[in-house]
């Protein structure tokens, strides 16, 4: 049987939550990855049927949006349905739920199959069934879009290290929102909130390379961000403020 | 009615595990130090009494052996007592175990208790009931020791940022583990595997200040590692390496 929409609980340890006791956006990447990870799972192409194939899941585009953020020892339900199956692309959607069924935040986001030799995308028409699980249904919020470079000033250089590296051999996806979330001080968060953020992964961070990260604010409240490596762009992002 | 020991249970996430598909020893402290929040809770010495009191429980010491590293979606349970009680110090152990009972990893710790305003350690003689929790039960590996200073070698220097700062205020625990395991490269843990881990948290780091991590390997896979701050050392550590 196809069960397109399913819901997988979490909970906000005390590592998940800032200095205000709330959640971070980090922890909040997590649970959507990791609800991601399961549903694949449960529909049949997930970890096990990629390793088969020697292939992996790679996010390519995220965009979400918070109404609410989750504090410590808090649980949350996120609520995940495939939208749809193109021939490269793959569109998934979340809806973030506290424990009494209220919506605390929205996220969509676009996923391309890999082959792990040779880091080329895959069609995903190799996927036979997988299309079965599309039920088109739109996320709550505007899709995720494409990011336009900004000239932007250098906030920071580091370099790839042991505990940024997953199983695919890369940098993890959600160390980059970490990275993004960190061009701002506390004192910028005792003022601000975190309404929208998306980013684009455009090319993957291996173990030991420099990265720089930059960021421009392009309207009010409207920080751009772009992890550059050897001039190569490996991520735009976008913070979307509000005043608390 | 007075229940010593319980245990608790964790899931391995993707974001958990590292370029081999093992758990990282970031992911396992965090699941020691989220057992042992859990747990105060359970007691009623947790975070509510200690908002109530304006206090707040600060680890000092930590070790951890480990047998095997849980693997992706592994599900692993945390069993967890407190040893003793003294004046100022309290011990919390910890075993490990997987899905099927076997003990995979073991830990004991040290905490005290500070006051949020002074940042001072208070007497736990003011945590009435506290000590009808001790069980006087040791961990099954030898208690964290105290570690003597290194020379050692410059290894990496960094500002504490957003993300590494908890509702306490300062750098959270797990944070020196992750910046600790960082020094080594992926081709170290190819051939190496941590069989000994123990930390000593010294004063504590905050936001924005710079940070020096120096290393010394003072006998064959004994790596010993201090963080310091304008000369103040933040905490020392220790990774005992065994070959895979």
């Amino acid at each position: 049987m196809i069960i397109k929409k399913r819901s997988y609980p979490f909970k906000v340890y005390s590592q998940d939550v800032d200095f205000q006791g709330k959640s971070t956006l980090m922890a909040l990447g997590n649970m959507l990855l990791s609800t991601a990870g399961y549903n694949a799972d449960d529909n049949g192409f997930g970890m096990k049927k990629m390793h088969e194939m020697n292939s992996a899941w790679v996010l390519t585009k995220l965009a979400l949006e918070v109404e609410q953020f989750p504090q410590e020892y808090e649980e949350v339900h996120v609520e995940t349905w495939v939208e749809e199956v193109e021939r490269i692309t793959t569109t998934r959607n979340f809806t973030i739920k506290d424990v009494h069924g209220n919506i605390i935040g929205n996220a969509g986001s676009h996923w391309v199959m890999i082959d792990m030799q040779t880091r080329r995308i895959k069609d995903l028409e190799t996927l036979e069934g997988l299309r079965n699980y599309a039920d088109n249904v739109a996320s709550l919020i505007e899709s995720p879009i494409k990011l336009t470079p900004i000239q932007g000033e250098l906030i920071d250089t580091f370099k790839v290290k042991y505990n940024d590296i997953d199983i695919n051999g890369h940098a993890n996806s959600v160390r980059y929102i970490e990275w993004v979330t960190n061009c701002f001080s506390i004192d910028f968060y005792r003022e601000k909130e975190l309404k929208r953020f998306e980013i684009n992964y455009i090319s993957e961070a291996l173990f030991g390379e420099s990265l720089e990260i930059f960021q421009e604010e392009i309207a009010a409240d409207d920080f751009r961000f772009e992890i550059r490596k050897n001039g190569k762009i490996a991520c735009r992002a976008r913070m979307v403020m509000r005043s608390r």
